[in-house]
C-alpha cells in the first residue's frame, strides 16, 4: 500500500495568529459559537481529514485585553462536533495533572460512543502556576507530574478495558443484561491512584480513544515513545523534523513497538494566497495587526524574562535556562532567533503565527512542496494544521492544499475506515481482561440508585 | 398570568421500570446510543416540555447482569442533545463530592453557550462507597459532603460571575477584545477549596445555569432552600408532596427568597394506556419481567439489611435507622411498605417502577387529573416525568397527557422563551462583580501557550 500522509486540523478560536482576531476576515465573538467549530468540523470533513483538534489550559491564559480568550471547554464541544460530523476524527487534550482518570476515562469512553468511534486524547500535563492556582495547589514539579501522567493512562486504560467487547448480551428472554464474567473491577492501587472500577461506560468502539501527545522534553518524548500513537511537535526546519522523527521511532523502538505504530505529525501554520505575494500580503496584513506590547509579554513569560524594558528593535538579550515550566518551547525560540538572527520585534512577529511552530507562507502548490519534502524525507507521517484564521484559512486549505496533495498521490480521496484509529492506520487495542473471561462470574454487588 | 406547570422529562437508559430492558418495546442495547437519546430529546422539544435530566453516578450501579447499565456520561451526553435541539433545557447531575469546581463551572459554562442558554445542573453529593473507592478516599460523612456541596457552589457561582456580561469589547481596531476591570480573580480561600480564577469561559448566556437539587434530608432541603432554583423529589401521597412542598417554601422564604424562586418538581412514573384496562395490563406486563433476586439486592441496599434469606411473601422485617448513606429514600421505603403492608415481593414490584417514586397507571386523562390534583393542592410546581418504558412511554406523555395538560389550560402551547431559566419563569443572575466594573483596569500576566 502507498504510504499516506495524515492531517489533522487543529482548530483555535479564529485562528493561529495571535492577530487573527483583528484581521476583517475572522468574527472574534464566534470563540464561544458552537455554529463556528460545527462549520470547521465540516469543513476538515469535506476535505476528508483525519481529525480536529482542540487544545486546553485550565486558566485564563495571555493576556484576554489583546487576544480573544474565553472559549469553550474541549470535551463539551466536541460531542456538540460528534453530533454534526459522521467521519473526522475528534482530538481534545485534557490535563493529567488536575484531574482523576476515572473522570477522564468515563468523558473519553462517552464521546467515542458518541462519535461512533472517534475520540482521541491528547495527553498533557499542566505546567502553568496560573493553572495550579485554580485548584488550590503549587505547581508540581515536572518529573512528578510525568509519574502522574503515566499513572494516570494506565488507569484509564485499565478503565477502558473493564468491560470486554462482548460483555453485553441483552438477552431479554434470559433476563442477562451483562456477563459479570466480562467486567472487571480494575482494583488499582498506585503511587498516586487508587481506583476500584469497573468503568461505568460500556467499552467504547474504538476500545480506547487514540493515545495523542504533544510534549518536547525528554521526559515528554519518552512517554510519547511508551504511550503515543499520534505525536504533536513543533520543528521549524527539515533538519529539526527529521532528528526528532528518528529519535521518536528510535524510542518506541525500545518499548518494542514499529514505526508505524507512532505518527509524528509537526504543525504547519500555512498563509495561503493564490499567489505568492498575494500570501505574503495576507501575512503582512496579520503582521500589522500585531499589539508589539502583547507579543513582547508571551515572549516574556515563555523565556522566563521579562523583555518589556528591551528595545523592540534590538536582538534577543542573553537567555537564562528554566528548570521549571515549558524548556523544550524556550529552546525552540532561542535557537530561532539566534539561527536568523532576529530582533526582538521579528522574533515576536515569527512567534506571532504559529506560537513556534512553523508558518510556511505561499501558494498551495508551494505548501504542498514543503508538506511532502518532510513527508518524504523521514521528518513527518503528516501534518498538525494551524491555519492564521479560522474558518477562512481551514476553507483555502481543504479546498486547495488537499486536492494539490491527492494529486501527488500523498492523501486520500475519500474516508476508508469509520473510526479515528482506522484513519490513522492503527490497531484497535484489545482488553488486556479478554483472556481472563474463563474465570468464575463476579457478581457486582447491588448499590444505590443514581441521583 | 395564569400559573402553569412545568414538565422535565426524566431520561434513564430504555425507561425508568427496572424491567424496560426486558419489554419488547424497548431495545436495550441503546444505552450508549447517541440517537437514541437524541431521539428523546427531540420528543421531549416537540412536546414543548421544559427539559430533560440525566442522572448520573460515578460508579457501575446495581447489578449489570441483570439491568442495562453501562450508558454515557450525561455533560458529555447533553452537548450532543443540544446540537439537535433549539429550545429544551438540558440538566445533568453532576457531584461535588469528587469533582473540582473549576473543571464543573467550566463545563456548564460551555454547555450553556453551546445550547444557547439551556443548561441546568443537578447538585448532588455523592453518598455510596463504590464511587469513593473510584476516587481513592473513604466515603465522606453526610454532613461534611454537604459542607463541601455548599462551597463548591459558591466556587462556581463565582467563576460564573467572574466574568461580567459586557467585559467583551472585540475593538478590531483599537485592539481590545476584552475589558480587563470586567473580569475579576476570584481568589476563593476556604475551607475545602482554594480557586483565583477567573474562569477561562466567558460568562454564559443564562449567566448561571439553571440549579436543580434532589436530596431530602434536612440537609438536603436546607441546601435546596437556600440554593436550587428547581427541586426533583420523590413523594407518595399528596399529603407528603404537600408536606415537602409547604417545608421547602417556608425554609426558602427564610433565606430571603419567593416561593416562586423555587420550583418544586415530584417525581412521576406514568403507565400509560388508551384505555385504564390496556394501562394496568402494560404495569403487569413489566411487573412479571421483575428479576426477584435483582429486586431484592437492590432492596436490600437502600435498607442497609441483606434481605436474600427472607421469604419473598412475608413482610418486610425491622429495618434500623441508618446513620449514612441514603437516609431519607430508605424512610420512604419503610414508610410504604408499612403503610400498605406489603410483602417484600410488592414491595419490590412497587420499587421496580420509579425507585421510590410515584407510579400512577392510566389513561391520559387518568394521569392528568393526577398531575393536576397536585398542582393545584400545594404539592407540585411542575413534574420530573420518569417515563417507564423508552422512547414509547415518553412518546404516549407527550402524544396524550401533554394536550390533555394544555386542555385543561395547565401548560404551554409554545416556548414563549429561549433559555431554560425563562421556560422555568426564574430570572437571569447578575454578576456579584458588575458593580465592581470602577474599579482601575488589572492586566492579566501573559502566560505560556495551551497545549
Amino acid at each position: 500500500m502507498t504510504r499516506r500522509l495524515h492531517l489533522n486540523a487543529f482548530l483555535m478560536g479564529v485562528g493561529h495568529h495571535e492577530a487573527a482576531w483583528r484581521h476583517p476576515r475572522t468574527e472574534p465573538r464566534r470563540v464561544t459559537d458552537v455554529r463556528h467549530f460545527q462549520d470547521l468540523a465540516r469543513i476538515a470533513e469535506r476535505g476528508k481529514l483525519d481529525s480536529v483538534f482542540l487544545a486546553d489550559g485550565l486558566a485564563l491564559w495571555g493576556n484576554v485585553r489583546h487576544n480573544a480568550l474565553g472559549g469553550l471547554e474541549p470535551l463539551t464541544l466536541l460531542s456538540a462536533l460528534a453530533a454534526v460530523t459522521e467521519h473526522v476524527g475528534l482530538i481534545a487534550t485534557v490535563s493529567t495533572t488536575y484531574n482523576e482518570p476515572f473522570h477522564v476515562a468515563r468523558k473519553f469512553a462517552s464521546l467515542d460512543h458518541i462519535s461512533g468511534g472517534r475520540a482521541g486524547w491528547n495527553i498533557v500535563t499542566s505546567a502553568g502556576e496560573a493553572e495550579a492556582h485554580n485548584f488550590g495547589i503549587e505547581r508540581p514539579p515536572h518529573r512528578l507530574r510525568y509519574e502522574r501522567a503515566t499513572e494516570f493512562l494506565e488507569v484509564a486504560t485499565k478503565l477502558w478495558d473493564s468491560w470486554e467487547d462482548d460483555a453485553v448480551l441483552a438477552d431479554r428472554v434470559g433476563g442477562v443484561y451483562a456477563e459479570t464474567a466480562r467486567i472487571h473491577p480494575v482494583e488499582h492501587v498506585g503511587e498516586h491512584f487508587r481506583v476500584q472500577g469497573p468503568l461505568n461506560t460500556q467499552r467504547p468502539p474504538q476500545g480506547r480513544p487514540l493515545l495523542v501527545q504533544a510534549g518536547s522534553s525528554d521526559d515528554g518524548r519518552d512517554f510519547a515513545a511508551r504511550h503515543a500513537e499520534a505525536v504533536f511537535t513543533a520543528q521549524q526546519t527539515l533538519e529539526e523534523g527529521q532528528e526528532f522523527y528518528a529519535d521518536l521511532k528510535v524510542r518506541a523502538a525500545r518499548y518494542g513497538r514499529r514505526p508505524e505504530e507512532i505518527l509524528v505529525l509537526p504543525g504547519i501554520s500555512p498563509i495561503l494566497g493564490s499567489t505568492e505575494r498575494e500570501a505574503l500580503r495576507l501575512e503582512k496584513e496579520l503582521e500589522d495587526l500585531i499589539i508589539p506590547a502583547y507579543g513582547v509579554a508571551q515572549l516574556s513569560n515563555v523565556l522566563g524574562v521579562d523583555l518589556s524594558g528591551h528595545p523592540l528593535d534590538e536582538p534577543l538579550p542573553e537567555i537564562p535556562e528554566r528548570t521549571e515550566g515549558q524548556q523544550s518551547r524556550l529552546k525552540l525560540v532561542v535557537d530561532l532567533a539566534r539561527r536568523e538572527r532576529l530582533t526582538i520585534r521579528q522574533l515576536v512577529g515569527r512567534l506571532a503565527g504559529g506560537r513556534g511552530h512553523r508558518v510556511v507562507a505561499g501558494t498551495p502548490e508551494q505548501v504542498a512542496d514543503q508538506l511532502q519534502e518532510w513527508f518524504e524525507n523521514g521528518a513527518a507521517d503528516g501534518f498538525n494544521v494551524m491555519p492564521p484564521i479560522l474558518p477562512a484559512g481551514l476553507e483555502d486549505f481543504v479546498d486547495h492544499v488537499v486536492p494539490e496533495l491527492r494529486a501527488r498521490g500523498l492523501f486520500r480521496h475519500e474516508y476508508e475506515g469509520r473510526t479515528l484509529r482506522e484513519h490513522y492506520g492503527l490497531a484497535r487495542p484489545a482488553s488486556r481482561y479478554a483472556a481472563a473471561a474463563d474465570a468464575p462470574p463476579q457478581e457486582e454487588p447491588a448499590v444505590a440508585v443514581p441521583s
